[in-house]
Formats: C-alpha cells, structure tokens, sequence
C-alpha cells in the first residue's frame, strides 16, 4: 500500500512515514485508500491483520500477531445504563491487557523497518506495557521514560519485559515535544501516542466493530479519551470505511473524560475546535489513571473527529467512574479499568440528556482490563463462614426460599 | 446435537446431563459426533462459538460471547527453549484472563438450561473469578466455596462480580465429592472442574489450534495440569477432530505439573493408570497457585489422553517456572501467571530428554494472564534516573555506540 501521510486539517501530503506532526502542527496519519475488495482480504489471518491490506506493515512474528481480534458482544445487562442497546468491544482481551497493542504492533515493527535498531515510549501506563512487550517480542532494545514518581507497582507491570527505564525529573508533560526531537537526533524511534504507524493499528478496532455487527451499522461507539490517539484511530477507521463505499451512516464518536482533567469537554462545550492546555492548578487526582492528559497532542483532531461524526465529549467523576465500574462486573461480566469504566458513565449521561434512542446500538469501549489494578488485597469483601459439615445446611437456609 | 454422556474408560453412556461421573467411578464428558460438515459451519460467530454444532448449547449472550478465540502465534524467540519451533497459544486473552471462560461459557448456561437458578464453584482462583463472572453476566445467583484461608487478593478478584462467597473451614480437598452431593440436594448446579459441560468448553482450545495451523499438524500440545479437565477437554477435541476425519496424526499431549504436587508425573512415570492421591505432608509450597491438585478428579483420564496420544508428564521446579516466566516476557513478550510458564519449563525438560525434534511445532498454551498476580510493586527494578533537559546526552552515552 502507498505510505504517503496526510494532515485531517489542511491536506497536505508528506513521503516520510518517520514524520509525526504536519508544517501546521497537527498529527499526521497514514492514508490507506482502501476499496472494498480490499477489505477484510485475508480472512484466514487472526486478529487485526486481516486487515493487513489497509496497514502500512504486513504482519510480523512474534506478539504482534496476537494484537486484535477482541469479541464484541451483545451485552443486555448493561441496556439500562445505556439508554440503548449495549454492546462491548472488549479491548482488554488483548495481549497486554489494552488496546495500544493494536498501535504497538504495527508502530514498533515499522520503525525497525524504517532502520531504527531501538524503540522507546513516554508513558507509566498501558503505552509502556505494550510497547516493551512488543520490542521484546522483535527482539529489539526499548527504553522507556517515566515520571521521577511513578508507582513501583507500574514499575513492576513495565519492567517484567526488562526494557531500560528511565525515570524523569522536569516537567513530564513537555516530554511529547522531547521525544520528537529525540527521534530526529538519535538512532531510537520514541513512539508517541499519536505516532502514525499507531494511528493505523488503531482503526483496525472499528473495522472488527463494523464487521462483527454487520449489517447493523453501530450507531454510538464510545471510548475513553486522553491523547487524542485512539479517537482518532477510530475517526480514521470510519472514514477507510466510507472510503470503501461500506459505510452509509457515519456511528457518533462520544468521548469520556475524567472530570480531573477534562480540556476536551471544554472545548467541545465551549464550541471550540482546539483544547486549551489545562494547568497543573487545574487538574485534579482521579481513579482513572489511564486518560487525564491535560494537554492532549491530538485534542484538535479528536475533537475533529467528535463533530465530524455528530458524537460528544462528556466529563464523568470518579464516583460515577466507580459505580459504572460495578456495573460492568455485576451486570456485564466484564473487569474494567477505571478510564474504561468512564465510557458508561459516560454514555448515561447522555442518555439522561436524551441523546441515545432505545434502538440505538451503543458499543462501549472498555480499552484496558481492569486486573492489572486490582488485587491490592485491601478492599473490604464479606464472607460467609461455615464448616464443611455444615455446608448442607447452610445452602437450605441460603437456598431454601427458592425451592420449587 | 446429542446430549448423551460417555464414560471414557468403560464405555457407559447417560442421558441425564447433569450427571459429573459415570457409575464407574470415572468422570463422564459430552459426545457431539461431529462430522466434517459440521466443523466450523458458523465462522460469522466470534471466539469458540463458530464451534457451536459441537457445542452442548446454543451461544448466550453476555459474556460468554467474548470466551475464547485466542489468538495462536508464531514465537520464534522461544524456540531455543523449546527444542522445536514455537508456538503460543495465548489463553490469558479470555474475558476473565483464564482458559477457564471456555468452559464457564457453556456450564452456566447448560445449568441455568437444566434449570437451576443458581449456579456454584469450589474454587480461590481462576475458576471461581470466572465461574462467578460468567452468572453476572447471565444475571443468576453464585456461590463460590473458598478455603477460610484464602488471600485478600484472591478474594478481591472473585468479589468484584458480587456472588456468595462462602469460606469453608475442615479439609477442603473433600469439596469435590460434597460438590456433587450438595447440587444433588439442592436448587444449585456446583460446577465443579470437570464437570461434563466445561470440559466441552475446554475441546474448543484444540479446534482454534487446528484451524488456525492447519494445514499443519500441531506435533506437541503442551499445557499445565492440575485436576486434569483441561487436559480432558483438549483429548475430547482430538477425538472430536479424528471423528470428523480431519486429523491424520495425533498431537502429543504433554502435561506439566508443578514438583511441589505432582501425582501426574509420578503416576506417569510409574507407568500406573490411575494416580495415588498426595497427603498433605507429600506437598509444598508453590509460587504455580493455579496447579498442583494433590488428588486430580480427572487424573486417570489425563494420564490416558497422555498414553493416547504418545505425549508426557513431567514436573518442574518454582526456579525453573520463574525462569521460563521471564522468558516468556523477555523472549516473547507474554505475561503469563506462573502456572502457564510452566509449560515452557516442562517442555525444555522434554526437549532435554531428546524427545522434541527441531522441526516440531510445539503450541504452548499458557492458560492464564500474568497480570492478575503482578503489580505487587514490591519487585525491586532497576531504573536510570535524568532530568528533563539532559535526556539527549543521556541518550547518546545509552545509544552512541549504536550509531552507524
Ligand atoms: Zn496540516
Ligand atoms: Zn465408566
């Protein structure tokens, strides 16, 4: 395919798939041109690479193969929360646990393919798992850069794939802008959130939402938003679709940000095409660990991607993050992370403002499995107690009521 | 399809489904009589369900619709370990992170079927986490019987679904046989490890690796053991398959089982069919929690699907498993929970022993994520330490010598 990365905003084209940002400032991505026989060409292969086609990569060995390919399932427990009809694309079903090894798979073997021997990422979180995870697979050194301050269990999470680690001291929000000069002075590619070759792994999540509903189209997709990466991962995903003459109505792209540090929401409210940077005075503490980036790098295009699509942004608090948190367990099944928690906190209020129809299909976008956070051992759990000798008459007095 | 049971060993067939053992004492499994039209006629269905036709029940909704479809991946960065050339059939990318939703995806709602309202487990871990996840998502009642030792973490995990969790004290190794008497004498199905619709489950694991190597043969199957319905379950799906006359060879099915209770390889190695149960003063302590069953319910029938198909038990070491658990990570960027790396580790002991030849394929089916019993943070890990504004030196003493 033609690896050739354009600018959503202004057009311009560019030949050098090593590059991130466009003369204008905004992220580039990578243009598929997909048809529809292109579409969905490799069946046979698993995961997200049958849709190898429209990747810049073909598939490699190794971990990157098993990227993709999560189950999105019909979900009725969780209809009520929605105001519709609730499906889960179920992103933790992932080798890493989330949906930024779709991004690593193709983004790390690229830029070895673009002659980079070492890759790295700025992150503590999930970024950092799947990248190193990745580089180990390819057998290739991956340094990561940490806040001076990141947890030990995050440590843990990251170092087990034994890449070099790299605590930070200085402002840790300037170091998206460090890591793009570092690719240019240095023999590393430093993977940002919204490098390209990610952008494209990204939208492969929407093709494998169009095809397991199909010929339903979804009508809300709704997913968490930090960086702006995944959103326009999906954005992207939606328009190879409707480039491929497949798609006829355009699903609304409805992002969820924590109310600790929301400037999307802000700007979607204020009518605004591009987030202003929130201060660290403005930003607060929040359970969801993995979105809260008050200055996202593609906040602009996100948002781009929420009125292109008719969708919305909506802040969610971390009370209503641990209650819809509950839910997805109790109702749906499913362990979430807190940033994938917010996408139903999200969506209720928008159904509470009336904007989902009972008809309407709501795939929710629970992008990290919640067992990487839990089982600090601490939460308080009731317990029944009873001797093994017991135990058939405690089911009686436990079950009794119920016997026919 | 047939509901009718089967006993293995002496042949005897049942009609009453919820019938675990046959009158010979050994457990009975689910026959489907598959034949080659019926082999994957749904493949528009996700996960495990394009098997359903040789599947005891139709798919549900819920949960159960993201349980299985693992993606199976080529790892040449573990061949060294192997002997032959690797493959990873990566069961922690399951809804609760464990082969087990395979088998939980069909007994619950074969349970609910039968018509019991509420559904039971004997089980600390994955088990129990996915037992209960699975009646969530079916909105039904769940009791889970824990030991009255069990960890804060262990318990946090299975809580999050909200069942009944009962923490019996007296010797809970017996809980299989009260299992099967309680469901007996009340409204409640206790699905135990081998009961005859989870093992159904668990063949599905054997028909995703056939049809994604096909038309390569697997030559070796390699996973941990500890009561034996795993392995029951990937034996049925070999025999499923020679049914419907699509295998020429059989696969060799190697179990490995942790040396601190391991009465698989000592029955294997003593060539006896049925294994001796281990008193507690035989076993040890091990970081592989999800095996090491001192008295295996389906013992005998795991050692006969060894005997059938030419394959192996063995034992390894918790330094052995924690090495072949860094290597998973480092080599083939997997996080697998301790019991899964001990796949790996018996495998190296085969190939050892000579019995792995070069241009074997060995699937190593770690069957649980690693990321429920990470994150401790109390890992020491080593970190290089730089502000901001001197990254670019840093990094060139760290790359320099890379440049070309
Ligand atoms: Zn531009
Ligand atoms: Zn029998």
């Amino acid at each position: 395919m033609s690896r050739s990365l354009s600018c959503y905003r202004c057009g311009d084209r560019y030949d050098d798939d090593t590059r991130v940002r466009c003369a204008c400032g905004e992220p580039l991505w990578i243009d598929a041109r997909p048809t529809a026989s292109s579409w969905d060409d490799r069946p046979d292969r698993g995961g997200m690479w049958r849709y190898e086609a429209l990747l810049p990569i073909d598939r490699p060995e190794g971990v990157a193969g098993a990227a993709g390919g999560t189950p999105l399932v019909r979900t009725p427990g969780l209809d009520d929360a929605t105001g519709g009809r609730a499906f889960v694309k179920d992103e933790g079903e992932n080798p890493t646990g989330a949906y930024k090894d779709r991004g690593s798979a193709v983004a790390v073997p690229h830029a070895i393919a673009a002659g980079d021997d070492v890759v790295g990422t700025v992150s503590y979180g999930n970024m950092a798992i799947s990248t190193a995870a990745h580089a180990a697979s390819l057998d290739r050194e991956c340094v990561v850069f940490v806040p001076a301050d990141i947890s030990g269990v995050r440590l843990e999470l990251i170092a087990q794939y034994e890449p070099t680690i790299v605590r930070v001291s200085g402002e840790y929000g300037k170091l998206y802008g460090d890591a793009l000069a570092l690719s240019e002075r240095h023999p590393i590619s430093v993977l940002v959130s919204d490098a390209p070759a990610r952008i494209s792994g990204y939208k492969t999540a929407v093709f494998e939402i169009y095809d397991a509903l199909a010929p339903e189209t979804p009508d809300v997709i709704a997913l968490p938003a930090s960086s702006g990466g995944f959103a326009s991962g999906v954005w992207l995903g939606i328009r190879d679709l409707e480039s491929a003459g497949l798609l006829a109505e355009r699903p609304r792209v409805c992002l969820v940000q924590t109310a600790a540090a929301d400037p999307l929401t802000r700007a979607f409210e204020a009518g605004a095409t591009e987030p202003t940077p929130m201060s660290p005075d403005e930003t607060g503490e929040t359970i969801a660990h993995s979105i809260g980036n008050p200055d996202p790098p593609s906040g602009a295009r996100a948002l781009a991607a929420v009125r292109d699509t008719g969708g919305a942004v909506v802040s969610v608090t971390d009370d209503e993050i641990r209650a819809a948190q509950r839910r997805f367990a109790v109702d749906g099944g499913f362990c979430v992370e807190p940033a994938s928690a917010a996408t139903l906190a999200g969506v209720s209020r928008l159904a509470e403002r009336g904007e989902v129809a009972a008809d309407d299909s709501v795939v929710l976008v629970p992008t990290g499995t919640g067992f990487k956070e839990m089982g600090t051992g601490e939460a308080a759990v009731e317990t029944e107690a009873v001797h093994r000798t017991d135990l058939s008459d405690r089911l009686e007095s436990l079950l009794g009521s119920r016997r026919p």
